[in-house]
């Protein structure tokens, strides 16, 4: 399993400082929906400038305007953006095709989609998924969500799971063959992140074991 | 009927440009998605400071994390916030309550928003409900959109619509009696903005028939 780290609601000097801290640990940095509201474009041109090699997911939530967004977050330089699936088929169909023609991934955010709208994005095969409980619900409701959202996905391959991951969901991530664990304030708001960072590695599994 | 004028896609400057010749016509200035998400909450401040008594609008289009959202977006000196109909409905519950305490006004955005959820999301009284086409649709289907929107929206007494809005389309706004008439490229893409907003306000009647 690949472990994501979502930063989110710090200044960017911050999110250079626990990128520096972890990215041994972790497979891909994720420029939370905080700092791109709060910085612009600029929070992915500065991550990018300082890790050339870092995988780097945007959270940019594109509900919209999908080409015009997508295009402006690839061309700041991150890998994977994201789109909710509560937006309309068409606009997602245009981040499919972006980021084809970027050669680029992008992340299907499945934020309060019931089973019927899951079962309708999985038409968009070469989409990651994302298992995603509100941050608003601070972790209640992880497990149950997981177990329905998997039944819905059927076939998906590329599920990540974000809101509310922690050393003790992980297990349940694992035995459900989840492919990203998204984590955030697990690490970010700890003192020692470069320690809970490898704590939660060695659980998730991968390179760091 | 309100007319509301939506920037999207370019400057801060063009921006300020763009509100000095339309300003005298329009109620309500909108920060579009794209100015937070291209320039962060700089888009805001920015023209806050420049226009300390036009009513702004801040189309951050919340979907989670609404307590932060919703507060950086009035700290930094709009009047009106945007949470997606889409959101879970803690959340929004959470955008009613800081809107409250801030005592500024809030507009859910339907998009996509199917009559259940409509209907669901009317318990929200004190909101402003925009019926809002996908950008991504071009303006087709927005006649269709109002009428089903309009039903489901019942008693609810402050409604807004965007998506292909223009000259042609506002008689049926009037004839439905919708609050606020959302435009953006109707205004921003002509050559001529003063006299663009000069037309489309007669057409909207209110203080400048």
């Amino acid at each position: 399993m690949k472990l994501q780290l979502a930063l989110d609601r710090i200044t960017l000097e911050e999110a250079l400082n626990i990128i520096e801290q972890t990215r041994k640990y972790v497979d891909i940095i994720e420029i939370g929906t905080s700092l791109i509201k709060d910085f612009g474009m600029q929070s992915i041109r500065t991550i990018r400038k300082a890790f050339p090699d870092t995988l780097l997911l945007a959270d940019i939530k594109t509900i919209d305007e999908a080409e015009y967004e997508f295009r402006a977050v690839y061309e700041a330089g991150a890998d994977i953006a994201t789109v909710m699936g509560a937006s309309a088929l068409s606009s997602i169909a245009i981040c499919d095709s972006i980021a084809k023609e970027y050669k680029k991934e992008y992340m299907i955010d499945l934020l309060e989609a019931d089973k019927e709208r899951i079962r309708k994005l999985t038409v968009f095969k070469d989409a990651i998924f994302e298992v995603h409980l509100p941050a608003d619900k601070d972790g209640i409701g992880l497990d149950r969500l997981i177990k329905d959202s998997m039944v819905a996905l059927g076939n998906v391959q590329k599920i990540a799971v974000a809101g509310g991951v922690s050393k003790s969901t992980i297990p349940l991530l694992k035995e459900y063959g989840v492919g990203i664990a998204i984590v955030g304030g697990a690490i970010t708001k700890t003192i020692d992140k470069e320690k809970a960072v490898r704590q939660l590695r060695s659980i998730v599994g991968g390179y760091y074991d």
